[in-house]
């Protein structure tokens, strides 16, 4: 039995779609138990609305809600009943929980999953890592994309090694292709965090590091995890993300401007949609934190109820791959002693 | 008439297709005098080649080449009969330049840039500042894109108003809205940079701030000018630009793996070329690089004739438009005491 928590009051379209994912996941997977942790009341209306008749869902009752705009630390501190704070409580001090899933504010599931889950002996700082659907239908993942904004060589270290262990375990990627991100390929080039992390990787055991790449080759399929730090990861992700919405958007409306153009489209549907299913990610779940001692999916705060059913799954997927645990051991298993002689 | 000063031998396609497109701008514009700084032999003859009979071309000599691989300031110091260091040197020693072209080393032009031409009284650091088309048809400038890599606020201070001044002069945009590149819209986002610099830009007179943007936002056509250091500004160019072109690519394979895909092809095929014309870099020139005393033109190393063509005709608009100027001018009547609290 795989047991997930969820915040059912974090997200745009939080409560409801929330509890329909829940009610998806449920009903469709015997070996999972859900606690929705919100509003008792709106919960329970909600798994009647969703015709729910099942024994695998249980509710959490916490009358607060933290939003987007709130400072994370201070919330997380004084909103004691608040979703996200008692669902956090709820994994901590229970044994056998999978892990905990939320649409809610990023900066608070991050802040509250490393004040109250703690980080895995040896991690110093845990990181968010998506995973992306590459050209040669392949996935490439990226860590970190905005949980830590100043970053020294070490940490990028340690999100090497969990990102590989995400990667072989959950993907199968045998030898995952480790690169840098830079604004070059040459050894010398970048700014001082990469220059120094370079060499770094370079003396990391056990790890396939192919060098510094480029962001224009994300997409490529050459590269299995991208290194970098949180700023220079979200701006990765999310200029990826604009850019095929903005040249999808302009397709689309250079289609409509012609007829004969919407007469082409008519022998192309079939073409447009195999390519928004390689592109899609709303049935991909969500971005992994790693690095705390239990999973912690954020799902995106647009999320509907396939995307929270989606990263549920994914929860339920880690905790079969026993990512977490490999993180552990790999931490044991790989050499730091390197890491000594710079800062940690 | 426009004195513009070539490096022949800069570029993956040196000197061929730099030669070729100086004769296109010679040909084609009277007023256009152009110096071609290289191996003569080979420039003589390639302009024989190009059956060039006017007498707007003059060739300097120079024996040398610096190539990607140098160390940028040692080349610069120890190549002094290169066609980089020779060109630099004929401006910096002339009266009435218009300015300077090179597809070669990026490092290197920068760097040579700096200490040949000097920086304009006042700018810290120069900075590269492309402009990319926008979905609706406009520009967005991004400013820097690789020339500093770890900088102060004071800096990015600098590149808005020589941004703000490029944009104004050349593109005629009236009040172009300025965005600060960071991980969220919300003020206090960031690292530590972009959270010292988004107060800086508030108290900035004369320059219309619109506040953070993610770069989800680039080529949506609600920004003008994109302000960032040069490791996110080259992560945001280079991943947009790699996002496009891996797209166009699975879009081709798809449209190619059926056969009613193909017939609709012949329909859209204006379609797809409207597409390509709008997001077509080639005919754009190259990156400017803002804030030397004389206007360089950084044109991308693989540029053929036509992007060498229409960086020489960048450098002349730049020059009727006297940016130069306008940023001197636009450093005097700003005031920036405020900056002197925090470092320079």
């Amino acid at each position: 039995m795989f047991k997930v928590v969820v915040d059912a009051f974090g997200g745009d379209n939080a409560p409801k779609e929330i509890v329909k994912g829940a009610v998806l996941a449920a009903n469709e997977n015997a070996d999972i138990f859900i606690t929705l942790v919100g509003k008792e009341n709106e919960i329970e209306e909600l798994l009647k609305e969703n015709n729910f008749t099942g024994n695998n869902i249980e509710i959490l009752h916490a009358s607060e809600v933290i939003d987007n705009n709130e400072q994370p630390t201070l919330a997380i501190r004084k909103k004691t009943d608040s979703s996200l704070v008692k669902a956090f409580d709820l994994i901590r001090n229970g044994e056998d929980y999978a892990g905990f899933v939320s649409a809610g504010s990023t900066g608070a599931v991050l802040t509250g999953a490393v004040l109250k889950l703690g980080r895995i002996k040896g991690i110093s700082r845990p990181a968010l890592c998506p995973i992306l659907p590459t050209i040669n239908g392949g996935v490439v993942g990226i860590i970190d994309v905005g949980a830590n904004m100043d970053t020294k060589p070490v940490n990028l270290i340690h999100f090497a090694l969990m990102g590989v262990a995400y990667l072989k375990n959950v993907f199968g990627v045998k030898n995952p292709r480790v690169a840098l991100l830079n604004v070059g390929v040459e050894e010398k080039k970048g700014n001082e965090l990469t220059k120094e992390t370079f060499g770094l990787l370079q003396q990391l055991e056990g790890i396939n590091f192919v060098g510094n790449m480029e962001s224009r080759d994300l997409l490529s399929g050459k590269i299995d995890l991208v290194v970098c730090d949180g700023f220079a990861g979200n701006v990765l992700l999310k200029s990826t993300e604009g850019a095929v919405y903005n040249l999808l958007k302009l397709l689309k409306k250079e289609i409509k401007s012609s007829f004969f153009s919407k007469i082409g489209y008519l022998f192309m549907k079939k073409t447009f949609k195999n390519l928004k299913t390689t592109l899609d990610y709303s049935d991909k779940g969500g971005a992994v934190f790693l690095g705390c001692k239990n999973i912690v999916v954020k799902s995106h705060g647009s999320s509907k109820a396939d995307s929270i059913k989606a990263s549920i799954m994914q929860v339920v997927e880690m905790k079969k791959a026993q990512v977490v645990e490999t993180i552990e051991s790999s931490l044991q298993n790989v050499n730091l002693d390197f890491l000594n002689e710079t800062e940690n």
